[in-house]
């Protein structure tokens, strides 16, 4: 029987995409070979690469302004790549320290180029995302980790600045429509909206890179990722399809509208019931709560392993929370579906009713 | 219908890891979730994980004196890695230069410490393997690429030295026992013996990395890879579970041994139709060969089209050679089966008493 998995990622991917996934690996399109042995400059990827390009392209709505790059390293390596290929040794970047994944990005820019810290909630236990900090014009750029996967806080709305932004999106991409003007550069590990483990998505404005006197090695260069089309090496194939299709399937759904409507339903539902339950509490600012990870936690604490035992029994999986907040997390991504959702916020009802 | 996939990577895998590939993706081992979509960090991938990690050093027969990785990159991102973790920049390495790769693998090296080109079969075209040439005692490591899967030549035996050696054996790990005893590093990109694209495998000496004075970006530094235990950020699961389906069909089989074994025979069916027919002949050196990329070419130029077109009606796919050497590349890995090699070969006399 399906779990409704609740995993904070590697996530939950449509349905659908697991049957065409499966497929492929038996026989790619009738071609009579499994997508998992053919060439990376056969007739076959090149289609494939190129279609993923593009719906990244369709789906943000940009154009050739970007260049579309799927790397592998995950975002932890972009933390670095970013900073390696974006700031000279006497250049200032601002970062925004709003959690676990905004911590290591700061550490490891911080070998390359000068710093700043904006902003930062790590003295509130990263609950809320800071605002109304000061920017100053003459910086690079402004990192911002868009979601925080640990601890359920999102930025709602850009900080007010012209200076552009760098962008960890790993756990909301594709999620709801963004500004893209205000961007030089998005990354993405795959595993929670848009595919699988095992490729990391870069999304670089023209111009941006190759600019530094600072010595890259190749594989860590983005020009030579965007000179060679994301095909310099042999890029992570499977993963790489598997993305392709679950971006079939955001168009398929009405592309990231149509996301962030069924995302906003479903957060609301599960909020609404952390707010509503007597036994239950959210662990961020109302204001910030992120619409992909809900945090919340039992009052009381004795209540925490027997919740946990009812979601088991209910087949859900993937709810107890990080280490770092405790208690629980609703990870409910774009293919979380909305029954779901409901199966949850009917254990934490019974689960009340049961024991209030 | 099936092909005979003679693809130099991606590259064929088992007929039944495809099966259990595909299964997995839609339910892994009846647990009610897609391998796809379950944590890292869950049981059931760490398991996972640690079963593949145990295979490798099954295989090779070693023990808890080598760590073993799962990382991304490819072989392209060890040609950095390697030396940016193992040479001071006061430090001497010695490099092997019998291809595209290791001619790679040198350029990326020398950004780090000195780098000595030991020998080079460069102004051959890389037809050979060059031997006998002098290895100085006090450098650090020796580097080779252990099959040249463009030029298709292979060290049938290690360069006579005290010196320990780094090697890149993307095309031909697992194809034959190796005696571990001589190497303090060993790495391959997945897409040939050992699974699709999107893993690396890193097998490194205990006590040989985290020595050096270099400050190292975390995620490139192999010693967060060994503390966390290959599992620092989230790893590549899909290619790495494939890894593991494919180790397990190659202990069924009877281990590396029965690999070479059964690889010998493919390679000298193909080889020795290729030196009996009158219209092909091979681009190496005969003591060279490798027995897992078989190149060669028409005699006359005009039966190279014909020839391909007379594959392709034979359901044979990825025969067409590297443009580095024209003619035809047969790539015959660990899960090309005899019935492939006999087809191709078979084709080939055919082709032969036709246009004879």
């Amino acid at each position: 029987m399906k779990k409704h998995n609740f995993s904070a990622g590697p996530a939950i991917l449509p349905a659908t995409v697991f049957e065409q996934a499966a497929d492929a690996v038996r026989d790619l399109d009738g071609i009579g070979l499994s997508i998992l042995e053919i060439s990376h400059r056969s007739a076959e990827f090149k289609a494939i690469l190129a279609e993923a390009q593009q719906s990244v392209k369709d789906l943000l709505g940009i154009g050739d302004e970007f260049d579309v790059l799927f790397l592998t390293g995950g975002a932890s390596s972009q933390f670095y790549m970013t900073a390696m290929n974006l700031l000279d040794n006497d250049e200032t970047a601002g970062y925004v320290d709003t959690g676990t994944w905004s911590a290591k990005a700061i550490k490891e820019a911080e070998r390359f180029g000068n710093i700043v810290k904006l902003a930062s909630s790590k003295e509130d236990n990263y609950t809320y995302v800071p605002k109304g900090f000061d920017i100053p014009d003459d910086m690079k750029y402004v990192h911002i980790t868009s979601n925080n996967t640990v601890f359920g806080t999102e930025f709602h709305a850009l900080p007010d600045t012209k200076v552009p932004f760098v962008a960890d999106m790993s756990s909301n991409i594709f999620s709801r429509p963004i500004d893209t003007s205000r961007y030089d550069l998005i990354y993405a590990g795959a595993q929670k909206n848009l595919g699988p483990a095992g490729v990391t998505l870069v999304i670089v404005r023209k111009g941006v890179a190759g600019k530094l006197k600072r010595e890259i090695p190749t594989m860590l260069n983005y020009e030579t990722h965007i000179a060679k089309d994301s095909a310099f090496n042999t890029p992570p194939t499977y993963p790489i399809y598997v993305c392709l299709l679950t971006m079939r399937w955001i168009k398929a759904q009405g592309g990231v509208a149509a996301m962030a409507a069924h995302n906003d339903k479903k957060a609301k539902l599960v909020y609404d019931e952390i707010d509503a339950n007597p036994l239950f509490e959210g662990t961020t600012k109302v204001e910030d709560r992120s619409r992909m990870n809900a945090t919340f936690v039992a009052k009381d604490d004795a209540h925490t392993a027997p919740f946990l035992e009812a979601c088991a029994a209910a087949n859900i999986s993937g709810i107890k929370g990080h280490r770092s907040v405790g208690g629980f997390r609703a990870s409910i991504y774009n293919a979380m579906p909305m029954e779901s959702v409901q199966v949850l916020v009917d254990v934490m009802r019974d689960f009340a009713a049961k024991n209030a």
